[in-house]
Parts: C-alpha cells; structure tokens; sequence
C-alpha cells in the first residue's frame, strides 16, 4: 500500500466528519435567504482548501453566487495544468415532509449519506480535494500543477458563470479539466460522457385578429391563429419524427458505424425505460434507435402552447393570438444561431396566410460539444475506470446540455472529462436525496489513480 | 287613418312611459342577486298582457328562470295561430363606470332611449304587445289566434328552454313563429334571417409520458403530445381553408346561383369589417366570398389550446398532455352526432403514433337551421317589410346559433321568422345601450301590417 492510499484510509472517519459538516451547510443558491447559506459553503471551501495546501485561495465574486478557487503551481513547465471542477450550491428540499431526515442534517443509514447535496454535488466535488490532500501530505509534494475552481449557482443553470469563465481565461488557463459534477453507469459499470447537446430556445407568437371575437361572426371570414400556428409547427417535423425546417441537418456530424456501436453497448432495457415515462411507446426520428436519438440526434421539442379559450365547457370565440414555446437540442457541429436563422426562414415561408407571425428568440443557447477521438484526458480517465472498475467504460453522449462545459470549451479551448462517482438512484433534486459511501471510497482511489497517472503526462 | 293607426298614436306617450318603467327593472339573468328582479319583471309582464286582453296569461317554471305565457284563441279555426317569442331578461352593466346614466334609469337622449335591455330585448319586444291591444282595444276582437312567448334566460344561453318547449308542446303549438328578438340591417333597409348555423363542440386532448418529463433525457425517445396535436389538428384543415375531415361536407346543401345572389346583395364593406377586427386579412375556405362563408359554409374553429410550460423563458418539458376547445359551425344539413362520429374516426386515423387521444364531446351541440324558400311567415314579413321600408328586404344567413330557434324546429317542428326592430349599432352587451324610438314607431307600424296580413291567411 502506498502512502497516499494509507493515509486515506487512515483518515477515513475524518474524512466522512469533514463531508457531513460540508454537507451540513444549507447552501441553496434558488433561495435568497440562504444567500449567506452559499457564501457560509464558500468560506468553509476555502478554509479546507488552504489547511491542506492549496495556495491563491480566494473566494471570487461572479456577479451572483460566489465561486471559489485556488491552487498549487509548482509542478514546473514539464508537467501539466490541470483544472478540477465542482459546484457547492444544492437544491431546494421542497417537499420538506417527504424527506426521513432533515435534509441538512446528514444521516448515515446503511452505509448511505442521506442530506441535500450529498450526492449531487457536495459528495463528489470533495473527493478531489481530500486526494489531493493525501498525495501532497504523505509525499510532501504534488505531481502536477492543479487549479480548484467551485462554482455556487450551478443549480440555477449557472447564469453568471460563462462570462465568469470569459473575465478569468489567464487564471483558468490549463491543459485539462476534469469535472467532478457527473456520475457512473452503476456501482460496477463505469461510464464517460463524450457529447453533449446544445441548445436553442425560442417562442413563436402567431397573431390575428386584434382581441378576441365572436367565432359565429368572424370564424369563417379571417384567419384563426392557432390554426395556423398548429399548421406552422406542423411543417417543422413529418410524420417520421424527421425535422423539416430546410438545412436543419446540415452540419450535424453523422453517427458512425463505431458511434452506433458505443451506444448500442450502453445498456438500455425499453420496457423500464417507458416504464419511466409512461408512455405508451418509444417515439422519434425514423431510422435511428432510441439511444442513438437521445445522445446523438437534434431535436425540436415544444415545450409549452397556448391560445384562446382554456377553461371549461365552450366558449365560441376566435382567439386573438396563440404561442408556442420550443427549444432544440443541438448536436455537434450545429450552431444555434445558425439554426435560429433557419427556423425564422421556415417561419417565413410556411406561415399560413392571414396572421402575423413572430419568432421571439430567448437567451438559453448553447454549443453542443463532442468530444474527439484520442482526447488525452478522457483517454486518460478511461484507463483508470477500466483498471478501478475492471470494465471498459460506456461511452455517453449525453441528451442534455451543461453550460460550464460549453464555457470552458467555448473560452478556455479545452473539453472537460466528467470524472466523477454519484449514480443517477441516488434522488437528485428530490427528497432523501442520498450518497454512498463506497461510491465515497471508491472515486477516492479512481482520482489517486488519475493524479498519478496525470503525473506522468506531459503538459 | 285606421282605428288602430289612431290607437298607437294617442297613446304613444303612455306606451314610451310604459316600456321606461319596464326597462326600468334590472332583470340580470346570470346574477344571482337579481333573480327577483328577473321575477318581477315577468310579473309586470303578465299585468300588462292581462291589461290588454291576453288570456290564460301565467308566468310558469322552466327549471331556470321564469317564462310568461298568454293567448288569446277567439279567432276560430279557419284563422291562423301565431306564436310570438321575445325576452325579458338583459345582460349585466359592467363596467359601470362607462355608462353616461343609471343603466336601469331610462334617458331619452335624442330620441334614443339608453338603458341596458333598451334595444335588447325590451324595446323590441315590447312592440307586438302594444300592437295587439291597439288592435284589439279599438276593434274588440283581434283577426287570429296569437300565442305569447317571453323567455327570462335568453342571455345566459337558454340552458332550460329548449326542455321547457319539449314539455310544452302542445300549449305552445302553432302553425307560424314570430320572434321579436332580432333586429333591421339600418334604419333604412330591412332584412330578414333564412339561415342560422348548427354548433357542435368538443374537445381533443392528447397524453404523452404521465408527467412532464426533461426533455434532454425522453424528448428525443417518445412523442411529444404538443407536436402530436398540432400535427393531428393541421390534417383537419388544408392550406385552402378546407376542413379535411372525411366526410364532413358531404350533408351540407350547397349555395345555388340564386343563394350566392342574395348573400352578394347584402352590403360589406371588407375594409371596414377587417377594421373591425384587426387582421391583416380575410382568409377561410376557397372558392367562397367572406359572406358566402359567414353565412353557408361549416366552418371548424379552435377556441383554444393549451399544454406544458407558458412562462417566461425556457422550461426544457416533454409535456404530459395537450389540449385544444373545437367548435363546428354546421349548415343545413349536417347533424352534430354524424359530424362528431367523423371527428372521431379522422382523430382515430390521424393521431401520429406514441401518444394517446381523446374526443370529449361537449353539451353544446345544436342543428342548422336553413329556411325553405316560400316559408309563410318569412314571406309575409318580406312583403311588409318591403311596403314598411319601402325596399327589398336583405335575406341573411346568420354566421351564429339561437338555441331558442332550434328548440322551436326541433319540437313544434315550425321555423321561426325573426321580425325585430333594434339595430346592431345599439351597443348590445356593453355601456350605453340604446334604442331608437324612430325603430319602436317603426316596428308598431310593421307589426301592426303584419297583424293585419296573417289576419287574411288561413291556419
């Protein structure tokens, strides 16, 4: 046994100790009255940070939750810079009465923490800090240049943090990054995520007459708007699931036989699947597998509709207007503005007569990423999961989107690897929200791994 | 000069004192707080039909809000009997403060009385009253059997009456029906109504997954009810405006040579009724004017539509469900139940696959009504009209439904003939409502030839 492998296990209840009183911090970044909640996590981040070396410890002001960050630099130029990403805000606890504890005061009940943020991210994000520690004090140094950054607002979709990420490129500046926010397949089934949707969010608002008005008198003389929209959103997609807008297709880099192949061996059972959902079948773009449309085809989802009348019983009007609220998920190399000029061209030629209609573009938009083949840290990462796990990693592509990997890609240059060992059981965002222990244990001895093996990288 | 002539003349300031006092009661049918002027608005109908001569005058229980009937049958079996309708009810006021009087203190204000109720109905109806006493009062006996009518729900839809008719049929039956709710197409050109369109109602709701799911994780795998709605609501409809539902034109009777005449005849201005309504045009069905439409093609309307997430911004759901509100206006001779079974058997053919759909038929549901050429009270009314006016009578068909109409078709099996005074610039259903007092001399003046003409006729 190594030394950092026994001081870890030496340290094991101090361990557990230091993450219960982490998770203890009700560090809610929706509620204001837990601003002081946020910045209590930050400040207690940065005292751990600095009590087992790290250097340059700051608490940093993005314009809304803080983020923390620090590092230690003395690795030299032959070895790489690596930044290690978490975030310590958690989610609200709403409904407080279906929670066994109090969700701020951590429980461990068969070998499982049970608190808010135990999992999602407060659990994980701690591990690579304790390694750290362990390497640095059994060997009295550090085997390559590490930057920590923490962000508080990643569960309000880290509003604030892409221009974060813009303002601070010199600080963050690295030749990797890892994210410790993410997760496993399973217990015994590692995975890595390798894409990632983008997104396009926008309303179309399709108008006719001034205020509604008496179908009986006008129903049949001008133009009903949600008709029309519905014949609008219609001509967006066919009866094969295949999006109709021209060019929507263009730049999307097409599965490959080997693509089809690394999905086709992440395991998917449809029955439990539909289960989830309640659906009375599997649905969506004709040629593909379900899989195969979920991490690596775009789609056009409407997400929301209204118009006119909603109560009950009739109410024979012809509305004045009616909405649609969309987003598409991007896959890579498909632009959302790109995309957004195509859909305002279909608008434009595919809006029935006699309305006016209007895209209204909104502010979420992010690029899809995709990680290439023989990417150094997510070969590197695969190696140790394989050697941890004794199994070859899932490779994932991920149906939805994560804005600080879009920022770090977009500002910084470098694609992150997900690194990280919460499972999606674990009641994320929900109550008795839960981490286990050996998943504790086991990310600890995957990140020693990884540092070392990072130590014998090149910058 | 007649006797009667004479009557109505000497007695004017007595008859405008008598219809204020009765406008004067604040008989609101949808407030419950005014049922009991509802009430005594009836009962100061039935003291003046008795005041005149009427018999069997009582005011009877619809299960709603109270009816009033009276008759006088001495005109022997070769003479006709005749049913007048009309209604005592009025709408509500608000909002108050835009009245410029007491909207239950009559103003006469250059010679139009404003008051709610004034034009709709009071006023109007109010006119074969007085005709028949002057006839009655000035020759002792009157030239046919008259049957009176009055209903005190008219403005709430009439959700008892057509029940009361069927349980009435035998006090109510008649060989003609007069209805004194309606009005002129100006002061200077009469009209007279041939067509009234059926309705049926109903509403379509779609189900996806159970809940609203992440649209990154499910959205690319199952249907999304929305889009399945919108797709199946387009396939009702073509691009032309024509309702692609199999089947549904195939009762309707087409517009002759001679009905495309008679509905060109009646003046519109396109200009001034796209004014009215703020569309940047008309639009509907090909082939057909914007009357043509109006007045004698079914039409297929969504009232309204409604599903997932209609906040501000971006909420990226897989919505649980759709929903939309659809009414047909129907032409003779589509029937409601035969329509709905079409909807139903196109929504079962259309329905995209993965979700699934539901046709919830609604109670409003009522015929067309089309009035046959050479029908004896329409043609009795034109020829007054035409010597009241001096003009050619328009011959409209009505864009809308009067539920009373079709209950007298459906259960006397008699179409009603609208002969009705007030004008549709009057301000019906909102602030300052007036009526003409040129319209009530007018109408006593054709009710009282009406009278006469009916008198010559046998049953």
């Amino acid at each position: 046994m190594t030394n950092d492998q026994e001081y870890l296990l030496n340290n094991r209840d101090k361990f557990n100790e230091e993450l219960l009183e982490f998770i203890a911090i009700p560090s809610i970044a929706a509620l204001p009255e837990h601003a002081k909640d946020v910045y209590k996590a930050a400040n207690w981040l940065k005292s751990k940070l600095s009590a087992v070396g790290v250097e340059n410890v700051e608490i940093m002001d993005t314009g809304g939750q803080p983020a923390v960050y620090g590092d230690w630099l003395h690795a030299g130029i032959e070895k790489p810079t690596v930044l290690i990403y978490g975030h310590f805000d958690v989610q609200p606890v709403d409904p407080l009465e279906l929670w066994d504890n109090d969700p701020f005061e951590p429980t461990i009940k068969d070998d499982k923490i049970f608190a808010r943020g135990a999992s999602d991210d407060k659990g994980s994000m701690f591990i690579p800090i304790i390694v750290f520690e362990a390497i640095y004090k059994s060997n009295g140094s550090f085997p390559f240049n590490i930057k920590f950054l923490f962000e508080g607002e990643e569960e309000i979709a880290s509003p604030k943090m892409p221009e974060f990420v813009s303002n601070n490129v010199e600080k963050l500046k690295c030749d990797m990054i890892f994210s410790a926010d993410g997760g496993q397949f399973s217990e015994n089934e590692p995975n890595l995520a390798v894409g990632f949707k983008g997104i396009l969010g926008f309303d179309i608002e399709v108008i006719g007459p001034e205020t509604d008005k008496h179908s009986g008198l006008f129903g049949a003389a001008i133009a009903n708007p949600i008709m029309a929209l519905t014949q609008l959103l219609s001509s967006m997609k066919n009866l094969d699931g295949e999006i109709t807008v021209d060019g929507f297709y263009d730049d999307v880099v097409p599965l490959s036989d080997n693509d089809k192949a690394e999905i086709a061996r992440v395991p998917f059972d449809e029955k439990e699947y539909l289960k989830l959902t309640g659906a009375v079948g599997l649905d969506g773009e004709a040629g593909y597998t379900a899989p195969e449309r979920i991490g690596g085809r775009p789609t056009l989802d409407i997400n929301g509709i209204w118009g006119g009348y909603q109560g009950v019983g009739t109410k024979t009007v012809l509305p004045a207007k009616a909405n649609a609220k969309i987003t598409c998920r991007l896959v890579a190399n498909q632009k959302p503005k790109e995309i957004l000029k195509k859909i305002e061209k279909h608008v434009n030629d595919f809006l029935p007569n006699g309305v006016i209609g209007t895209v209204i573009p909104l502010q979420d938009e992010g690029d899809p990423l995709l990680i290439p083949e023989n990417h150094r840290s997510t070969e590197v990462a695969r190696d140790v999961l394989k050697k941890v796990y004794g199994k070859e990693p899932y490779m994932i592509r991920v149906g939805g989107s994560i804005p600080i990997l879009s920022a770090f890609y977009k500002y910084l240059g470098i694609h992150a690897t997900m690194f990280a060992f919460q499972l999606d059981d674990e009641n994320w965002h929900a109550p008795n929200e839960f981490f286990r222990l050996s998943s504790f244990y086991k990310g600890q001895e995957a990140y020693r791994q990884l540092f070392h093996e990072i130590g014998n990288l090149s910058p």
